[in-house]
């Protein structure tokens, strides 16, 4: 029904994660109605990025240069990395400004059901990294999901013979929430992770 | 934290359609890791459907053509138009093998909240094809929803003073559903528009 280009966006579309059949068509056709600039810079967004973005050849975030931000900072402490999943999630824990080290980004999780194993995580260069002797923490901030705890696992178990500490990002209550509209997982967590109330100092 | 052509790319994603800012983060990190010619892929794909791919000036369906293919069908019945909001609409209609009238494509329905008026819609050329005597019956299909319903409306009285005969697709049960999983109001609807039942001609 629909001509052959449009057929074909319809299909590239649907190939991004998280944009279904009906999603595809909606996102083309309201491409094929706007005016063409809106179109045009889209795609030369897509093609200004694959010629400016790399992946840090260090961590694996996303960087214009070999070496990311962060890893170029000589003023960050070089002997903790924290361990995440993906781009979003260094940008994340940047935006806290609580994190002073470096990250190593992985990729993703595991996901056996999706055949996404060890091999598709970033792994390899995370090992030499660790085998470098200049890394004292490891701070795992994969996310609190079914997955994100057996990638967890894989890191722990991977790198059980170093003498490198394995640090994880505490789980809890969220600041703002309410204790009767949160979900009992989460409610157990903050009660076997509960911290001792010291007396305020000065 | 990101570079600026991901920050872009970012950017030109929110801007479509049902994508919202974290969407988009993640399906431009997406084509960031992704190999180039998948990118690559898709930006040409934009570009081709915006060479390609018009608006058919009779009846506003996306065409390669100046008139699409159903416009230009003589074996079509046109004095029979269905008018639809989307071009997705004439797909599922088409779809369904049962219509053998001509489109016309509004481009949406009246969304007085978004501020979406009777201007915003493709009725000045529907109004033309009317006035040209040619057109003996209007099928409205818009959704059954407060907009669609609020479009028919606008549509019946915005041409109420022609001669020609204006009718809308039945509302009631879907095919396969279960009466008592059904909303009450697609029951009343499927009630009030009860249908004689007839028996079985040979």
């Amino acid at each position: 029904m629909y001509p052959r280009a449009l057929s074909e966006l319809i299909k590239a579309f649907s190939a991004l994660p998280g944009i279904g059949p009906k999603g595809a068509e909606r996102l083309a056709i309201f491409l094929a109605r706007e005016n063409e600039d809106k179109a045009r810079s889209l795609a030369q967004a897509i093609m200004r990025l694959k010629a400016q973005v790399h992946v840090c050849r260090l961590c694996g975030m996303l960087s214009t240069s070999q070496l990311c931000p962060v890893c170029a900072d000589e003023e960050r402490d070089h002997t903790l990395v924290c361990v995440v999943e993906t781009p979003a999630d260094v940008a994340a824990m940047e935006a806290s400004q609580a994190f002073k080290g470096v990250y190593h980004v992985l990729g993703g999780n595991l996901q056996p059901i999706e055949g996404i194993g060890p091999a598709h995580l970033n792994l390899g260069p995370l090992r030499q990294r660790l085998e470098s002797g200049a890394i004292n923490e490891v701070l795992i901030a994969t996310n609190p999901s079914a997955e994100g705890e057996a990638t967890a696992n894989l890191l722990v178990r991977t790198f059980k013979d170093s003498k490198i500490k394995f640090t994880r990002l505490a789980c809890g209550l969220p600041m703002g929430s309410s204790l009767q509209y949160m979900d009992s997982l989460t409610v157990s967590r903050a009660l076997a992770g509960r911290t001792r109330v010291e007396e305020a100092e000065e």
